[in-house]
């Protein structure tokens, strides 16, 4: 991170005291920024002025920056309030659809030449000031969309901000913002959580056969259904043609698969059939291929040594401890639990070069390595 | 585990040495029962009794039950093989589908009084005898779909085989397990490989906004292609089925959606349209809901505690030390690095009686805990 990269702000304003608005404002005191803290509720005001996140605002204006960590629709109103009171030379909001913000504070007769569109990837399943993290947005993107008339001092100012948070800003257009997270992110919430419907009334025996996979497509699916309603809404022409094209290619592997299948079964079917569902299998294979990993570069390889450990205290201290007097770093760990027996198997993400080391390591330490 | 529960079984052939047939007959010998291994790769056999998992069969018959762990298609042929040299008492398969090996061994003429379908639950990315683990079903569901005609004493062999393996026997009709893969596995495989093609030619821009929730949702994406196009065209009616519903679901969410948004945006629109939204997420809620957890039951609450880490080896068992030293177990781990820094932070989960204490005795020795 540059060392210098928040030095032009030294006082920011963050409005809307939730899960974002805290987090950023922890992020900003942990680089000794000087924040003020607004909400309508004023006992979140007070709580995360407790957790260290600033302190209450009480009329200070000409500020370097204000944060509208308020909700979408909530954006217009509050940036026309802030800059009729002129209470910062650059405004920016965290809310995660673009264009609607924009085109509702245009509206409004907002003064888009201080304004920069802005949105922190980053969350989690608990909302409030109490669920803040100065960490929430640590090498996550931030994507800042200046409009045309956006002058180069606000948006500076926002990317100061999302590197003040440790987020890697990512500049682009409101339009290509919206339709890039209904891709990646609208889209995705409401396709798991129409696969997770038709397990709503499934019978349980048939459940009883899940497995991680299932767990894994359906996960966000659990998210708040009125809180996705209102962020679905909000972007529907990117989020409908992305899942009108995904029903399309349902829709055509469904009647490829009943082609193919016929009265022969799989091998004597269709081949042209079933290469339309091989085709989309295959075009799936790419795009999961083309995800960004968790360090932002493209997924790393790393070797996989399973261990069996069993589910006692201090088990899991011990097998790292092994692999700590080894030298080794472990890079991921994922945690298999076996139902019902007293075993799971931890499966250790390690560098390849480090693999045959730490299980002829483990292995002569009497560790049940699979490998 | 039963200790007797594989009391019956002395002498099993395992037919087909991949990765299936290998774990099963790992699993068979940890038990001490004597495993035969039968391959049309005589390189497979080898390597696999290499592994311990048995010795080569050389024409040994009226062995207690014979495992046909050959691909779907080839199960028919497999079975009428065997029985025709009378090598079992009982015979069982794996596959993945079951009406369709079933239908193929009753048209070929096979014994179904003998022959119980079975599909041990349990796989992993990687193929052929070497990938085979001992543990691979440990704790996971093993279906076994008996026939009218099929007598007694080959289920009971069958799910004497599943718990040798320790995985938990479920006893269901083919019909109902088809349909059960069909909802639990082959239309989630589909699904996601719906979702990961949207992004095969999408603007690394975008993708670059990615986060967890896609990785997730379209992790198992990344299968075989052509392994797949096979599972699903073996399961044809019951998959098309379920695809064509999540379709017409995904495309009414998209109407909706456009006719809420209208002119006026969310909050404008149609509130009965914006209510299909909803309907629609809600149902995604409950059938989540219902997934088993990883350990068989409904899915336990535990508490999240999350700890900021350093990059370094030594560290995770630091960490591991302090929790073990507190007499508390962490029943799962999951680690979020912080792309292109050197921290990251372990979310450790505790039961929820444990979290206060975790929290303070980590939080007294210097962890940067954030909860």
């Amino acid at each position: 991170m540059n060392a210098g990269s928040s030095g032009d702000l030294g006082r920011v304003l963050v409005v809307g005291a939730g899960l974002i608005g805290t987090s950023v404002a922890l992020a900003l005191r942990d680089r000794g920024i000087d924040v003020y803290l607004r909400d309508r509720d004023a006992a979140a005001v007070r709580l995360a002025a407790e957790l260290g996140a600033g302190v209450p605002w009480n009329g200070e204006d000409h500020l370097d920056l204000a944060v509208l960590a308020v909700p979408p629709s909530a954006v217009p109103a509050a940036l026309l309030d802030a800059q009729r009171a002129d209470l910062a030379r650059g405004y920016t909001d965290v809310a995660s659809v673009k264009m609607q913000p924009i085109a509702g504070a245009e509206a409004l007769g907002c003064d888009l030449a201080t304004f920069v569109g802005g949105h922190p990837l980053g969350g989690r399943e608990r909302s409030g000031p109490a669920a803040g993290r100065a960490d929430l947005f640590l090498g996550r993107p931030w994507a800042l969309c200046p409009t045309p008339t956006t002058k180069s001092d606000a948006t500076d100012a926002a990317m100061s901000l999302a590197r003040a948070c440790g987020a890697e800003p990512v500049v682009l257009s409101s339009e290509d913002h919206d339709r890039a997270v209904a891709l990646v992110s609208h889209a995705p919430h409401a396709v798991a959580s129409a696969m997770a419907a038709q397990l709503s009334d499934a019978d349980p025996a048939a459940l009883a056969l899940s497995g991680q996979g299932l767990r894994d497509v359906t996960r966000i699916a659990a998210g708040d259904a009125e809180l996705w309603t209102g962020i679905l809404a909000a972007n529907v022409g990117p989020v409908a043609d992305v899942l009108d094209r995904i029903a399309a290619d349902l829709v055509a592997a469904a009647a490829a698969l009943r082609s193919a299948g016929g009265a022969e079964g799989a091998e004597g079917g269709d081949a042209e059939a079933a290469g339309i569902v091989t085709e989309l299998l295959r075009r799936g294979n790419a795009g999961r291929s083309h995800i960004p990993g968790k360090r932002g570069g493209p997924a790393p390889s790393y070797a996989i040594v399973p261990v069996v450990i069993s589910d006692r205290p201090g088990e899991l201290a011990r097998l790292f401890d092994a692999v700590g007097e080894a030298g080794i770093n472990i890079e991921d760990v994922a945690i298999e639990h076996s139902p019902g027996l007293p075993v799971g198997v931890a499966e250790l993400s390690v560098r390849p070069d480090d693999a045959d080391e730490l299980v002829r390591r483990l292995g002569a330490q009497g560790w049940s390595v699979h490998r």
